[in-house]
């Protein structure tokens, strides 16, 4: 069992941060107390909250927790979705917020060292002016935390080009739950030097270590970009084209991303602006970039002729960032739009083979109708992770909750069924960690657990978390 | 302790996998003793060389061997120079070299699944065949086997632009020491569903699961590719120039290989063939590929104009498959002509970040000199790993061996000194193992063998590896 906080560990947390960094006003207990996912299920009230400035304040912390069996819940900006930041078990939530300096942008390694507490949008400002690309583009690049992402191994939008987060980490320095300071990976482009640590701590969502500085490795900034918004008149046809768009054309844009009807309809509400073909089925928005003006239009025209062939309405080409900036707006207002528009929701985050999204939408649509649940789709269609959205809208808390619970089973064993699994993106925290084992062997689940006490044998760090 | 093998555990392992399939002749057992990494020192005898035809065969083979403490040594081609493949302990040696079926090829997903005994050009073969690329291409692609590539996260010569082995896995099966076989992974581009174990095995050499089936991702290939073979007066002028024109070019090539002139000497007496300018201090390769040839005359020709200006004495362009080939067989050769031309020599695999090259290789011509140690160099200079290898002519066994040990620890303190680390893609197998605490604290070494007891609490998995 874990220690409840007492005076002596406030006194001796106020004197590792100063009184300032330590707070158990109720209100600010509040804020702490959940992330974005929806609902009252994954609010969980920490018994204080502590905000850390440095690597050395963390290893105190680390080390007092686990020698007095405290709970840490490590936590970024809070935009996470899987409740991963939530103190199940109380204890102390860990803010990394005030740790957001950028530390070192070195040119001559094409590398940026930033601290964890770091806005995606502003590495981006720093490198591009200097001709470079960081390469993860969560949608919530404005508002989350780059620790964050790492912790998530936040996706986004330029996945099928690029990878996740974690394939943009060179390096972490992280602090372990017995106080000790470590560096895993380097400036180097490759190593094969022992275990591949760095991509076990990325997607470990602060159950293993907390991380401290992140090295992210950066690209050269294509000269060109273009994005086709691609109404379809049925979600159908839309997904059906995914696929076979990257199969056939062999070209791999930066982004396939795609809104049903409901999605656009209510990002519309949201940001009172509307994109043309508002009533189409479905929107896809592809983009394209490179170096070279006439072969990339060359690229998009190959493409957009291939949408219309495929039975596109229409293929509206953005070239200019005004235009850009509009449509991927109402991409990436989705998820606040439904959350400010909706008290109860459930964002999935299911991710299946690419040649798979026609089969997912028909059984989503299915389970759906059979549990008459309201069902909106989006998400990043290119690499098959679809964010299957249920809304309530007049059922009580706890039939809602019931029925989300069997309609989640349904999902998570027909995506299973498809090749794909629980999360592409989001992670397991605490709203999916029930349903891992649909996916997920005892076996497999027996090696992760020894794992989470090789780095953490007292059990304090994010406890109730993944399994 | 481990156990010897006794009759009675032959008669088992003949039992599973078939009298022909186990061998104990002394021949056999001397070619599985070792495998390309120089020196008496890495030979060691199996007591049995078993030869598995399928996961169902090792599982029992490891439940086996778990349950008595026979060390197991699995073994792809035995081309790996870390001495990985070596039975160090004895026990048996597990080969998977008639595990050799190209599974399915599903361009559905842009996915390819192999058994681990397949040849890396085999695979190039039949997907570029469908206008598809596997991205791996270690210099032994015509004679490593695809699953020690995963077991040592092969490098090669396209890490640059698509990362080593690893990048281009999605999933592993993969039969435990328990005896379980698990997948791990799937057709997924993205997963964010607990730790990333698939990462975590590939370049774990071999010492916590044995790989049965691998899926790698497949990546449209490009219709054009040049190769530009550039000498230099000087290794200094060749070296100062790789990161320089990454960074201001902002152009990231396929390849960017580096060979001075004792590797080319070398290369083109075992070839018996000459590249131009044999007589240049260094040559680089660089390899740019493009859908359209324009875009590609240009980027090359402003590649070739920037090498002129920092003191290229020319610049060959390679355009087609004949001369293209020429140049990458005696880049591919080095390692081979080496070993075939000496008897004693340390071929190393050290990387630094990229603008570290030119210091590392005035260092490694500092070092080499004091100890009176002739050292050619070739490598990956892209990506910043550097095959330094010293060459013995006419020092005794026991010298060489003491002079070398020497010269290994100054030139990894150097390495580790430059931010860089051991290995970029042989691995530290049995070669470098004394050598890692240089690199490693304690805390990170006691968290791998904690990794490896978790996946083999008995041990019996590739012992005395890595740490």
């Amino acid at each position: 069992m874990y220690k409840k906080i007492e005076r002596e560990d406030i006194n001796y947390f106020i004197n590792v941060v100063g009184n300032v960094n330590v707070s158990s006003d109720p209100e600010k207990l509040d804020i702490y107390s959940h992330d974005e996912v929806s609902g009252d299920k994954y609010k969980y009230l920490p018994e204080l909250v502590v905000f850390s400035k440095n690597k050395e304040q963390i290893s105190q912390i680390m080390k007092y927790c686990s020698e007095n069996k405290i709970p840490i819940t490590p936590r970024s900006a809070g935009t996470g979705l899987s409740g991963g930041a939530v103190p199940v078990m109380g204890g102390i939530v860990l803010s990394t917020e005030k740790m957001n300096k950028i530390v070192e942008f070195d040119e001559e390694t094409l590398t940026i060292t930033v601290e964890p507490g770091v806005i995606p949008d502003d590495i981006q400002k720093v490198v591009s002016e200097k001709g470079l690309l960081y390469a993860g583009d969560p949608c919530s690049s404005d508002a989350s935390f780059i620790g964050g992402n790492v912790a998530e191994n936040a996706g986004g939008n330029k996945v099928i080009k690029y990878g996740a987060t974690g394939n943009s980490v060179m390096a972490l320095e992280a602090v372990l739950p017995d106080g000790s300071i470590e560096w895993f990976g380097g400036k180097l482009v490759k190593d094969v030097t022992g275990y591949d640590l760095v991509s076990l701590i990325v997607g470990s969502e602060g159950t293993l270590c907390i991380v401290t500085k992140i090295i992210l490795k950066l690209i050269p900034l294509s000269k060109y970009i273009v994005d086709l918004l691609v109404p379809f008149k049925t979600i159908e046809k839309a997904i059906e084209f995914v696929p076979k768009m990257i199969i056939e054309s062999r070209i791999i844009p930066t982004s396939i991303e795609f809104m049903d009807n409901s999605s656009l309809v209510l990002t519309e509400k949201f940001l009172n602006s509307t994109l043309p073909y508002s009533q189409a089925g479905a929107h896809l928005i592809i983009e394209l970039e490179g170096n070279d003006k006439e072969t990339l239009a060359d690229e998009y025209e190959k493409i957009g002729k291939y949408c219309i062939q495929n039975g596109a309405l229409e293929v509206f080409v953005a070239d200019n960032k005004t235009t850009r900036n509009r449509i991927w707006k109402a991409r990436k207002s989705i998820a606040e739009a439904i959350s400010s528009l909706y008290k109860d929701f459930c964002m999935e985050d299911v991710v299946v083979p690419i040649n798979k999204i026609p089969e997912l939408m028909s059984e989503v649509k299915i389970i759906s109708q059979k549990n008459d649940l309201d069902c909106i789709n989006f998400g990043h269609a290119g690499d098959g992770n679809i964010h299957v959205t249920f809304l309530n809208h007049s059922r009580s808390r706890k039939e809602w909750e019931n029925i989300i619970d069997i309609t989640l089973r349904e999902l998570y064993e027909k995506t299973f069924s498809l090749g794909g699994t629980l999360s592409g993106e989001h992670g397991i925290g605490l709203k999916r960690r029930p349903y891992l084992p649909i996916v997920m062997s005892k076996e497999k689940i027996k090696i992760m657990k020894g794992i989470k006490k090789v780095f953490d044998p007292e059990g304090i760090l994010n406890p109730g978390k993944i399994f």
